[in-house]
């Protein structure tokens, strides 16, 4: 438990980013990386903040290595891109033992070798606080990025899986640290894997953009009820989703009656599931369900695009705002 | 003296991120941002933490905002690049007053459009440590980026400006909040400005890129000791420099003298004077000084590179190696 050593740290991470990839010209070493790319490049980056965005308490080194890049590579996702290049500023406090930075280091540089992206440079100083910046660099592929402007009244809006795992595993977490021992958490694994080790959905938001069928797209990193609002303010729509049919895992209506909490809650307005929400241009809604099986993935259909202003749900007892309703990082 | 709101602050970042550039595809709003090049792009990313990096109580907010910009310019400068776009991701404690915060990007926003670039993204984060990070995207010009690895035995070395003044100014505000009032700290306004206020030698570094003349460059962040020692280092040369050619400000040894520092110290071993230090291919010395005299600007030659590891100081008694013996960040 020896806490880490910079110059350690460095020569490991040297040593990571020796890697070869077309379109890199130079790596770490320098006073900048260089990379070429065939047309544009998409951009992102995130910071994540020990005790804020994170829970060293029960996340284990080498997912939370993963997750950090994995939020990034979402990003990428939804444009429809494929991630390239990855650099990461990493603040780290003296005490942080070596074994722990290892590991975050191991997971980072597992789920880029998964999505078959490089390490090429980055920044390593000491704080007070842990703090993680990734700054991840895609192409779009086929015909372009998917932006979340393009949406029109009458496409159809789908989801590429479960909503509120996620935020249904960071509440059992959060409930067993208050009091521990009181839940047995083994029964909601999958709920604990989509908070600890979320996975970009990189070769769907790939399909998506080659189809051309879809006219809007982002990642839900707020919750829906936040990330479809992102698109009808950016594409001046409204939009209708049904109730009954967001999914949701199993496992998400036990969680939710054992914390005391309310599913829809956690499907609309938890954040970090990292599905992608996209919309279907009208009248290419066939199109795409046979484009999914012949991928073989399953998507949802969870409403539509509407005129006027203003994310809606429709229950049972009417139509309800929900707009920008979701987590607040 | 209210405290920050994130709201606010990104409401205001937003309004600042609607400039338009060649090249500029899509900038803030979406998952990610978007650029296009001509050919490659020149990266390079740098965190500045509150205390360690930077000292609040005697750095104004907008010069501070000014120079952890330039830092990361600076690197564009080093690779003879022109600087393009620019993300932010600033980790924020609540406590911070809005003041300080608005005046550290305008700051920010303001040394960008004295370079022509443009702000594209970021993230806004809470934390409980000041944290900033800036990522800079710039393109090579003329025959392109200037790395570290092209000297060879007999270039010479030049830097761009004078040595130390950053180091001093640094030194006399700490002397300083020590013991407030002891010094007249005017007397040495333009070391204080060195550290408060650095410029990135963004034309000079492009001048040089495209003469052809230079086979390898670096900026001054750590102190010409460990700076021309990483140029060496990747070349795989040595380096023998004068001690009496190096330059520095009148001002420094008055400095030193009352700080009870040794100037070389200073010149050599102290950092984040952003100058240039660069080698210049054997024989092309007479049309480097002619190309500097017709653009108007002094640079100094301080020694030779040559065959064998290590750096050099050739003083009245001798040669003395000083390989990486500057400033640690």
């Amino acid at each position: 438990m020896t806490a880490w050593s910079e110059r350690e740290l460095i020569r490991k991470i040297r040593l990571e980013c020796n890697g070869r990839s077309d379109g890199l010209i130079k790596g770490i070493g320098d006073d900048c990386c260089e990379v070429t790319a065939h047309g544009s490049w998409l951009i992102s980056t995130d910071t994540l903040v020990d005790s804020v965005h994170f829970d060293r308490s029960w996340h284990p080194p080498r997912l939370l290595g993963r997750k950090s890049v994995a939020v990034n590579l979402s990003d990428i996702a939804a444009m429809g891109g494929r991630p390239r290049f990855v650099l990461l500023s990493l603040c780290l406090p003296e005490e942080l033992e070596a074994e722990w930075i290892n590991l975050w280091l191991a997971g980072a540089l597992e789920i880029l070798q998964d999505y078959d992206c490089l390490l090429i440079g980055g920044d390593t100083v000491l704080g007070r606080e842990l703090v993680l910046t990734v700054t991840v660099l895609g192409e779009p592929v086929g015909k372009g990025a998917v932006y979340r402007t393009g949406a029109g009244g009458g496409d159809s809006v789908w989801v590429s899986g479960p909503l509120g795992s996620a935020g249904g595993g960071l509440e059992l977490f959060a409930a067993e640290k208050e009091q521990p021992g009181l839940l047995d958490l083994a029964r909601w694994q999958p709920l604990l894997d989509a908070h600890l080790n979320p996975l970009p959905c990189i070769s769907l938001g790939m399909e998506l953009a080659e189809s051309g069928l879809v006219t809007a797209m982002q990642d839900i990193s707020d919750g829906i009820a936040t990330d479809l609002a992102h698109i009808c303010q950016a594409s001046g729509t409204g939009a209708l989703i049904q109730a009954e049919q967001l999914p949701f895992l199993p496992e998400l209506s036990s969680a939710a009656g054992v914390l005391g909490l309310r599913v829809e809650d956690l499907i609309l307005r938890s954040g970090e599931d990292y599905q992608l929400v996209f919309t279907v241009r009208m009248g290419s809604e066939k199109e795409l369900i046979r484009l999914m099986e012949e991928k073989e993935r399953e998507v949802f259909r969870i409403g539509e695009i509407r005129t006027g202003r203003g994310l809606f749900l429709q229950t049972e007892s009417g139509e309800e705002e929900i707009s920008f309703q979701g987590y607040e990082h």
